[in-house]
């Protein structure tokens, strides 16, 4: 699924970036043409080999180097990726405003193993959990939903019960006739139960009750941000590249781009489903992702946002 | 601290397991002797080379040759750590009445990675996830404090944040005096922070308020039971020890033993803290452990007993 191809040779790489940065000025169309072509395990590898050969830090380096939007690309897309989600959780919890969705979207879209793995990040970047962070900094409704996403190691198997599915649909149905948005049980499910159930749930719903749970939620209030969240939940647990297509078409139809979640959507999902979140793209636009990328944004940061995105496989 | 010495040869284990099983009746004793005497490790070899040697399940063959409260011991103490915490959480999610502190004994008293062993554990015997058995099987207030406890993964680390210790002991103190015993914020404090933190908090409130909190939560309702779990909580966070030595007292102390506590406390702390629990059994009731449980309990089940807490040690 990746856009990303393998190259050989990270202490090639090294020399090449450290040619990058001497002398007046850096050199950032060498940096991309590197940095922006290299998988996870080939940019780990580079800041290691870095870090052993010239003594510094490579982030460091980069972070001197470079400035704005360009400069933090490349600093997510250098980080590890428990690192980067832990980098991005932390933000999250320290400007935290009722429409930020990055801590939603960490816990919903990666895998029990990764966000277990953003959790542990978390503790040896910031020496204590997600968790004490997400609880004491978000409130009322967003807290009762939000602490329990981020909390649960959710159960990964593909085992789907179908009579649960029918019961929990139809506790759903009530909970939303009832505008108990927040209800425990609503919560309970949608933060507890595998992604598998889930989406029988919701089948169930839809087999039951003649509509997608999202529509109901939106006819319910479309501006309401609670509600906007919880519909968010849903789709990222069960449809993440129509999640993602919609964060991306926002960032960039925005008057003034959204670079923190368009940079944020490119450096995450990259190695993850690019290649899906394309396809939604171009379906529901009528324009290739790095064709719209590029009419909205310009110089090193869109190199950069186009190298990742691959432009060829587009 | 355990009171189990390392002794060698797996296979002539396993060759004198398959003699105590041959011919009418089971040799007891001569299990006794061997499983009672085997770390965690060599219990865990003795299970593998069993199978491969003779093609069963050593846990199988017990439970046919066993009964009873021998059985149950004999059952627990082979089974693999994670799998044995993932065994009683299932089982305490199923028989679940408010007085049960078992979920939150194992959530508390477990070290971040134990209980995410555990958990993992519980996946793949249940098919789901530890959290969801517990949000689905409990409710109210209880449901309020054992979920989060139970789903967090807490921060291991000694950093002490002594501003935060007094501003939570504050807000501790606060709520118990609104008797707000489920607040949220009391809640966050007891899930989220880690124990180092926890203790700081704990000691503040003792300074700044001249109680230890547990007198407090205690002088508010004696027989409340959510007060009980609370204070047992804190607790199984801050002197681990003690929780077990007052759970082994009572277990003891019944008209009839408690054999499901005694043989819990017995089996999961043996090879943890049960030297520290021992010391605190004999300062608290002026009786060694292992005489009181000699007084108590018979047969094989006490031999067992016995073997596990490590007389010679006592």
């Amino acid at each position: 699924m990746s856009s990303i191809q393998p190259v050989p040779s990270v202490t090639e790489d090294c020399e090449q970036l450290r040619k990058a940065f001497e002398g007046w000025g850096t050199n950032e169309g060498l940096i991309i043409s590197i940095l922006g072509h290299r998988n996870a395990d080939q940019r780990k590898m580079i800041r290691a080999t870095y870090a052993a050969t010239y003594g510094e830090d490579l982030l460091k380096t980069l972070d001197k180097e470079l400035s704005s939007d360009f400069e933090r690309i490349v600093y997510l897309w250098m980080l590890d990726i428990p690192e980067r989600d832990a980098h991005l959780a932390n933000e999250s919890t320290k400007k935290w405003t009722s429409s930020n969705q990055v801590l939603m979207e960490i816990a919903c879209t990666r895998s029990a193993q990764q966000l277990l793995a953003a959790k542990q990040a978390y503790h040896a970047k910031f020496k204590k959990s997600l968790e004490e962070d997400v609880a004491q900094h978000t409130s009322g409704n967003f807290c009762k939903l939000l602490f329990p996403l981020v909390a649960v190691y959710r159960y990964d198997g593909d085992e789907v019960n179908m009579s649960l599915a029918k019961s929990e649909a139809k506790i759903l149905h009530e909970k939303i006739q009832q505008k108990a948005y927040c209800d425990e049980q609503l919560v309970r499910i949608l933060a507890t139960r595998s992604r598998a159930q889930i989406s029988a749930t919701l089948n169930q719903y839809n087999n039951d009750f003649g509509h997608d749970i999202n529509k109901d939620l939106k006819a319910a209030d479309p501006k309401d941000e609670f509600l906007s969240l919880l519909r968010a939940t849903f789709k990222c647990l069960t449809r993440p590249e129509r999640y993602f297509e919609k964060v991306i078409r926002q960032a960039i139809n925005k008057l003034g781009t959204d670079e923190g979640a368009l940079t944020r959507v490119v450096t995450t999902r990259a190695e993850v489903d690019m290649k899906r979140i394309k396809d939604e793209y171009l379906k529901r636009n009528s324009v290739p992702l790095d064709k719209a990328i590029a009419k909205d944004t310009n110089g090193d940061y869109e190199k950069m946002l186009l190298a990742i995105v691959g432009r060829e496989n587009a």
